[in-house]
């Protein structure tokens, strides 16, 4: 644990400088809108160590896959979001000398991420001999305006003495990513035009092998410099600047706004990016920096007002669960059906910024909550419009039907570990699961009898293919795979897959007859497949131990040294930093819900014994070294009554970043992972159930606390849940009454009036 | 399967130059003296499809391990064979244009390979306008004399007209591999000097990051050119050239004789180099390319006393062996007991030409048939030197004792694949196995007690650390390994290696009590390790189908769908090329022998009954996509007296590179798979086996042949065993009386007086 920020319920503030420490600070400092976002990395030059990244939603370049043995099968290329146009660089001369915070001496350090209007302040004082200036750098990326960033930048001069100032706002296109196969260039520049205080940029990446698009940015900055004198606009053929150039009067103040408009291929053509960006900025151009700031601050307030988390008691967990929903938010909210949420969203290079299971996993079900269904329905439509590289990706296995990718941009699969690519094929079940789950929570069917059906019928088309009939057994089996525990490689009969695969089945065979008959015709399952898809139902090779009645994890596990967690010396953890993979493979731990993931998907489905049996066999082997691990585990501590058990593994997921848990935060955040601390206390303490239809809490009040209270947005309405010392209350916010039941009771719940 | 090559029992010879097939050529006509090897590619310029190739034994480099998702315990580097100086070059320039085979006109095209000899000559007439020359190239590695490469270059003018020659006899140190991380150049040029006839380049391998050792190369050539006149030596920074240059008249003939002497930092100090090459050239200069050549075949002559297999009755199959064997000696014939066998040996960069258990599964038992028992010690030694390495390697993995690499130069794991490098690990049972084979056949108890102990008590610590008790079965089982099959990674209680678990520690337990006092304090294995040893080897799990009572090759191996090679369709075929990786895995088809090869091993310790369920139980599922495959199946076909079986089996391994059955030859050849056709026939074919100490025929004669002749080497004794359609012969051709079992029936040998 390493927390580097104080605790504050609305902000992620330090005065401490560390160079040490830059990478962790930009993770934690980040910024974006759902269209672009970025690390809190300086605007300004700066010599130490550093991780800059500024990201476009959907804006990557396809690398060639590289191994050491190539297997057939493999994806020919892994996609990886790209650091785009450096827009917030600007560097500062101070008497000819660059400022430089890893070289130059500073006092009164502040740096300052306010998530209630999501805008980013730092504060210094440069002290350079008799040379004494105030810095202060704002900046924010536009909710109001997702093609705007805008920053703000004041120094005032303390010295004693004139200051001889220089500030250079640039659009730079000469950036690479960290992480890149010899070290590529992206980017090839198209167009550049300096003016005295605009510039423009157009860059394209560089052609690829794989057929897949060049994205073309266009990015337009316009600088406004008070009290330095603007000179010619230059370039040099890979930026643009702007230069502001004077003598700073003891006591004097420059300000320079940038505002800068990032257009890309993905909405317009190539020629008309240019003229939209020009159009974009032509709306903002007026408004000051506080007004521009005023309406993306609003956006945020509504945002807040669906899905605001209050904990009393604990300002630490307060700002944690404020710091992941920041986050989430920033990452993804719904705007656009083309975009997904990547593991580290736009807070670092790895994982490539691209989808994975997390997003059906563990995001939607958060979405759903407080969110309008928009949002969460735009993930489903995601994964409709990749059918046809799901399509590709079974076939390139040999197989039937749809196989969704474990990584990807397009549809088409991106990872080339064969043990994960290959075989960790449950993730095919979620993205099921997720149709399910939205259809559940919503009560909304058109999505699933217009799209959802085409989904379900071709990933049951593939589990139909995959399973194969073990005489032996007499029943059907699935081997060779990796399930959510990732380790445990190329295992046969992982419950959750074959569990998933079997529901898979009879849900899709469940909802066929509720579909149009057009679309029945279209979908052409024969009787015959039907018959073939119960049969398999029906005799799905399902692993229980008989001694113990636990659901066997997989095939040979329970021939496994069974030894607890506790038993690995405390030097040795994480494992995965202190042992081979063969060790790791061979031993009993687990390093997310495996068994677990598969009863919280359907935890009214099974008794409390089945359970209990199973958590506390489970439990006790699991290392959580996966961040979305701790948030199930809480929800299921709960389910079963273990509430100090369920307040320490909503530890472990609430602050994960804040505190640096995994000791990996300076790559990135851990977007998809955020989800877990609402769902924890909204599914954990709050005991939140859909049942026919009907929402049910149960909640319980951490210890800890004095008391907690969220909003959840269900069918229309928007109900607030209130937990306190004394017990709990709902509130009806907005919408229809509606009958909710708490605690095993009904209330019936009716909106005040406004007032 | 492709044959480029006509049969001829002594020739690899063709009149055939396609240059689509170049690079297959090139593989088929490599030559190696042990010392060094190279690939049959053109002395001259050549701007068609080539991989060149001139490799040094023992001199490789370190590359940095790249994949796409690291794993604790990877090697940090992989070795590579590294192209060495090209010192055959010869540029020739006719009129000023060079010659070119891509670009001129050539006939009478005739390339051969003298396997008796080991010669390679080339011969053709180039066709320009009025311009007709015939070209003759010959060279050889000498086995006299291991540092020198002889080449003798003819050109005779067959025009009406004088022509323009000009022949520049060059060492270039501008050389790459095909297969390096990006593209880089391994050498750096220490020292260039030309004269007239002479040149002299000295090369470094430039430095790396793992502390292994840079190599230094001393190259030196004369050169002696009758018809042209000599011209000033040259350089240019990188390669040193002898230039001649002269008019030929009509019917006139010039002849370049080009010898090389490469001396390597292996054997001398780098200041030691250049003064040990001109020595040694000095021994060699009086010599005519006809002497040297004489005095090489010489020792070639002598090792085909030894090792000569003649068959009648089959040419294909005649000329198939003797290549086998003439590529196994070019590759190794024992000299170093620091170099060791590559799988494809001087003729490729595949596989990095580093050591496989090839060496000790496959080559061991051959080289103990044919050579001196020194060439078998000399492998044994080999990995006694690298015991260093093999506990490092098992420490990797968090485990005690020694584990051999899957791949190395200096004992050090070079490879990762995780499923091999982590798992493959019943590669340790092979070098234990070694031990035993190597006192079996020749009854030499001396290295076992003196360093073969030292070994086995490494792998047996090994192997009792590794194993885990499973409290459900009972027994001890080992977890995540990938057997020979390397169709199945990360399976549990792979038979094969369970069984060589085992037997290493019976064996060790049994070996211990003979060795001196002295030495069982420095190995202290105490009696409560022997105890334990001892409860491992009592209770080990060895899975037997309890239906069919085949020994199962590894868990739920019987769950999958078992339908028999027979059923893939033809056009799927082989499987690693068409089929999705896990769909190979899911699938039960075997790469190569896996429990049949451990049968093969102790091929006497089980019964009939035993060898022929689990031989038909396994054959048919077993695609023999390693070249290793084939022969082990042969042998026991041939044990089980199936004897169309051991013929097929045997077709398989004895022209798997001449047909070029696997299609990929072009690489290289697969040097250690060349031991599988003499294994068939002495093994197979003749039913050779040791018990107590005394060797047992059981020959048959293969339908297609009309018999069939070769010599063993055992205990000192010289013997030929022929077998015609009249029946099988024995003849002790040198060494001390002796009785041997054929057929049944002890027959005792004498040799006849030397004529």
């Amino acid at each position: 644990m390493q927390r580097i920020f104080d605790i504050d319920p609305w902000h992620i503030r330090t005065s401490q400088f560390d160079p040490a420490q830059r990478r962790l600070q930009e993770s934690m400092t980040s910024l974006g809108n759902g269209y672009m976002g970025m690390r809190g990395f300086f605007e300004e030059q700066y010599s130490g160590d550093s991780l800059p990244g500024i990201y476009i939603g959907g804006i990557w370049y396809p690398d060639k896959t590289r191994v050491g043995w190539w297997k057939n099968g493999y994806p020919e290329y892994f996609g990886k979001v790209i650091n785009a146009v450096n827009f917030i660089k600007v560097e500062i001369l101070v008497n000819g000398e660059p400022l430089d915070l890893a070289k130059d001496t500073i006092t009164d350090f502040q740096l300052d991420l306010d998530m209630r209007q999501g805008l980013l302040t730092r504060r210094f004082t440069l002290i350079r001999n008799d040379v004494k200036l105030a810095f202060q750098f704002e900046r924010f990326l536009s909710i109001a305006t997702k093609e705007l960033a805008a920053q703000r930048i004041q120094v005032t001069n303390l010295s004693q003495a004139a200051v001889h100032l220089e500030i250079n706002s640039v659009l730079d296109a000469d950036v690479s990513n960290e992480d890149a196969n010899y070290g590529t260039h992206f980017w090839t520049v198209q167009e550049l035009q300096a003016q005295a205080t605009q510039g423009y940029l157009q860059t394209e990446t560089i052609p690829n092998d794989f057929g897949t698009p060049q994205f073309v940015l266009g990015v337009l900055m316009s600088n406004d410099c008070q009290g330095l004198a603007p000179q010619t606009g230059t370039d040099n053929g890979v930026s643009v600047s702007n230069r502001f150039v004077g003598e700073l009067a003891s006591q004097g103040q420059a300000t320079l706004v940038k505002k800068t408009i990032v257009t890309t291929s993905r909405d317009y053509t190539r020629e008309q990016l240019k003229t939209r960006a020009a159009e974009l900025l032509k709306t903002v151009a007026s408004q000051s920096f506080a007004a521009l700031l005023a309406a993306s601050a609003e956006q945020w307030a509504q945002r807040w007002a669906k899905s605001d988390v209050q904990i009393s008691g604990d300002d630490a967990a307060q700002q944690g669960i404020r710091f992941n929903l920041f986050q989430l938010f920033a990452t993804y909210y719904g705007e656009d059906a083309r975009l997904n949420i990547g593991p580290k969203g736009f807070t670092g290079e790895k994982y490539g910024g691209a989808t994975y299971w997390d997003t059906e996993g563990f995001a939607l079900p958060v979405y759903l909550g407080i969110a309008d269904p928009s949002v969460a329905r735009h993930l489903l439509q995601y994964r409709y419009d990749q059918l046809s590289g799901a399509f590709h990706n079974a076939k390139q296995q040999g197989l039937k039907g749809a196989l969704y990718p474990m990584v990807t941009f397009n549809g088409i699969e991106n990872h080339n570990e064969w043990e994960i690519t290959f075989e960790e094929i449950h993730r095919n079940g979620t993205i099921a699961y997720a149709i399910y789950n939205y259809t559940k929570y919503t009560g909304d069917e058109t999505y699933l009898k217009a799209k959802g059906i085409d989904v379900l019928v071709a990933i049951s088309r593939f589990w139909a293919d995959r399973v194969h009939y073990s005489k032996r057994r007499g029943k059907y089996v699935i081997h060779g795979v990796t399930g959510p525990n990732e380790y445990e490689n190329n295992v046969n009969n992982n419950w959750y897959t074959n569990f998933l695969a079997q529901w898979t089945l009879k849900y899709t065979l469940a909802q066929l007859p509720k579909v149009s008959a057009e679309k029945q015709t279209e979908l052409a399952v024969s009787e015959t497949e039907q018959a073939h898809w119960r049969d398999i139902v029906d005799r799905m090779y399902l692993g229980v131990d008989t001694e113990t009645g636990v659901f066997i994890q997989n095939d040979d596990f329970f021939d496994k040294d069974l030894q607890p967690v506790s038993t690995i010396p405390r030097e040795q953890r994480p494992i995965n930093q202190h042992w081979s993979w063969d060790k790791i493979l061979r031993s009993p731990y687990i390093k997310q819900a495996d068994v677990l993931q598969g009863i919280w998907y359907f935890i009214d489905d099974f008794d409390t014994e089945t359970k209990r049996k199973n958590f506390d066999f489970y439990e006790p082997l699991t290392v959580h070294e996966s961040s979305l691990s701790p948030s199930v585990h809480a929800i299921l501590a709960a389910d079963l009554h273990d509430e100090a058990k369920a307040v320490e593994m909503y530890a472990r997921t609430a602050r994960l970043d804040l505190d640096n848990y995994n000791n990996d935060t300076d790559d990135g955040l851990h977007i998809t992972s955020m989800t877990g601390s609402w769902l924890a206390i909204v599914q954990g303490f709050a005991g939140m159930r859909v049942r026919q239809g009907q929402l049910h809490f149960a909640p319980f009040l951490p210890q800890q606390w004095t008391g907690y209270e969220f909003r959840i947005l269900f069918r229309g309405r928007l109900i607030q849940v209130s937990v306190t010392k004394t017990g709990s209350q709902l509130t009806l916010l907005q919408g229809e009454p509606i009958t909710v039941d708490l605690a095993g009771k009904p209330m019936k719940l009716i909106a005040k009036e406004a007032d």
